[in-house]
């Protein structure tokens, strides 16, 4: 079924509208029964699984007038199978619960499951259940599971003094994103920041990798470097201690400094406290190679001098406006 | 950490309110590694696992003045357990992701959470995950995860011309119970039925009964024994034939028949129509013996006269007012 330009969710019945748009979704690899029972039922060859939930909300995880249901399907796949890549396994599958408004355009749930299936289907992921409701605010709950092929699962616990802390992925683009969606938007370059923000790329094959690399700790980078690396540090019960950014991520910085300019933002500020890049933060003895993908960030430290959980920036405190995004607070 | 009585989810960071209830919820059976990390790892011991997830919105679901945050925790999980029991499956774990209005009491969330784990510890279920966001309108989205033990799960496709059509658990209770709670509660039995609308008990164990008893197909009715049946007659490609429910579940009308007098609702509606309830609707060969807490209902025919998919009562159209609850039209 193609839906009108106007057809909104109201117009069909709850059936019809499931039944309109679940074509679209891909089936997985790992998928036994898909949806449409009471349960889906999925492979789970290494006879444990990995499961992650997280929740998008209107206008406070994504605006309509920024993008398409396309982009907003696409991150909330994205943002999950990051969760998945950060414990060292790989995603099998998900399912997502969605709240939308009665005027809803059924074009626009559409092609939020196009959104979806061109997030996971290239992984082998499926999209094996869900639920609907009405409500007043649009939100998508995603819950995603994978698969450790044997491997010990990387924790946020595991980080040792001496270890060397590592990065793989974009860093401050999202927020650069955000940050032109918000004002100051032109053409050109502009754009490719802000697809950051709206379709972000994990580099989910680095999770696994680490995970096969020796990595002691890891997790994916949401809430920004500081913040979750703060959560990093504190599980672990050790400081991290980022050499210069200047040293570490030039190109980065360079990437990044004619938007800060404009917009009169510190391109640092966007690496230390931007989130929603979903990079994967890890760390790994010393005398390891850095799996590919990865970059050296920084040393982990005993929490002598500071107390575990404190992320220095060249040895002190980072100067930074915030530490990176809490829902509750402002 | 206890709340005072005014405390509000905005008056704490997103980190500490999450530290504060965390110790509430139970760790299952098969909790390998609890919530706190990227994902959590649960054990699989089947080497497959079942998923389902269910959303609940604020004054669609349920409503702050109908009970506590304990009930809406409680139902929350119960109806997702629910659907890994209709799968003839044991839940293991769940994952919750919740939008939370800033003007949330931190009570009532840890409410919530104590109604979560009523309904989960009893049955070893873990409850090893979840994320938070803010947002205008209460919404709790739960995914649940069950074991099948090696068994074949039942789906709604299995039943065949000739099967015997059963059911285990309550009928018609939760709507009764809702009806009383938008108008006309008084007290003394209308507890019950209140009661049990806010906190629906479906016989669990019935599903994994079922399916070593030989069920060929199975669901949970979520949706009213009219709507759901429908959808198994529809999946399966035959029509089903209820028995008069004064000869089925005469015992059911009668306990309905005077709330059903005094609100003006013949009880037949809500055992036909009504929601919620959770029971085990299922189809076994006519020789089986049918499992403990199972009663027949009727008849599979096949799909000749009518189309598949037709719910028939005593062999003609159900007179009902509405065929059960759709979330987008009224």
């Amino acid at each position: 079924m193609t839906p009108s330009a106007e057809q909104r969710v109201a117009d069909l019945g709850e059936d019809e509208l499931i039944a309109s748009f679940v074509p679209l979704l891909p089936r997985g690899r790992h998928t036994l029964v898909p949806t449409g029972d009471d349960a889906a039922v999925v492979a789970a060859p290494d006879g444990r699984f990995c499961v992650s939930t997280d929740v998008l909300v209107q206008d406070h995880h994504f605006r309509l007038d920024w993008g398409t249901g396309a982009d907003v399907g696409w991150r909330a796949a994205m943002q999950n199978l990051a969760d998945i890549a950060g414990m060292g396994a790989e995603p099998t599958t998900v399912v997502i619960s969605m709240v939308l408004p009665p005027d809803t355009l059924v074009a626009w749930v559409h092609d939020f499951c196009r959104g979806l299936a061109e997030a996971c289907e290239p992984h082998g992921v499926g999209v094996d259940g869900g639920d609907l409701s009405a409500g007043e605010q649009l939100v998508v709950a995603v819950t995603v599971h994978g698969d450790l092929a044997g491997r010990d699962p990387v924790l946020r616990s595991g980080a040792r003094p001496g270890d060397v802390l590592a990065h793989a992925g974009s860093l401050g683009r999202a927020a650069a994103g955000h940050a032109l969606l918000t004002g100051g938007r032109r053409g050109g370059s502009d754009d490719g920041l802000v697809a950051d923000f709206l379709r972000p790329r994990p580099p989910l094959a680095a999770g696994p990798a680490a995970a096969d690399g020796g990595a002691t700790a890891m997790m994916d980078v949401s809430d920004g470097l500081l913040r979750d690396g703060g959560r990093l540090a504190r599980s672990s019960g050790v400081v991290l201690d980022l050499d210069p950014l200047a040293r570490t991520v030039p190109d980065v910085l360079d990437a990044l400094a004619d938007v800060g300019a404009r917009l009169e933002t510190d391109p640092a500020q966007w690496v230390l406290s931007g989130g929603e890049d979903h990079g994967m933060l890890a760390t790994f003895p010393a005398d390891v190679e850095l799996p590919e993908g990865f970059r050296r960030l920084g040393d982990v430290r005993a929490a002598d001098e500071h107390p575990a959980g404190t992320v220095l920036l060249d040895g002190g405190p980072p100067a930074v406006a915030r530490s990176g995004w809490d829902h509750f607070r402002s």
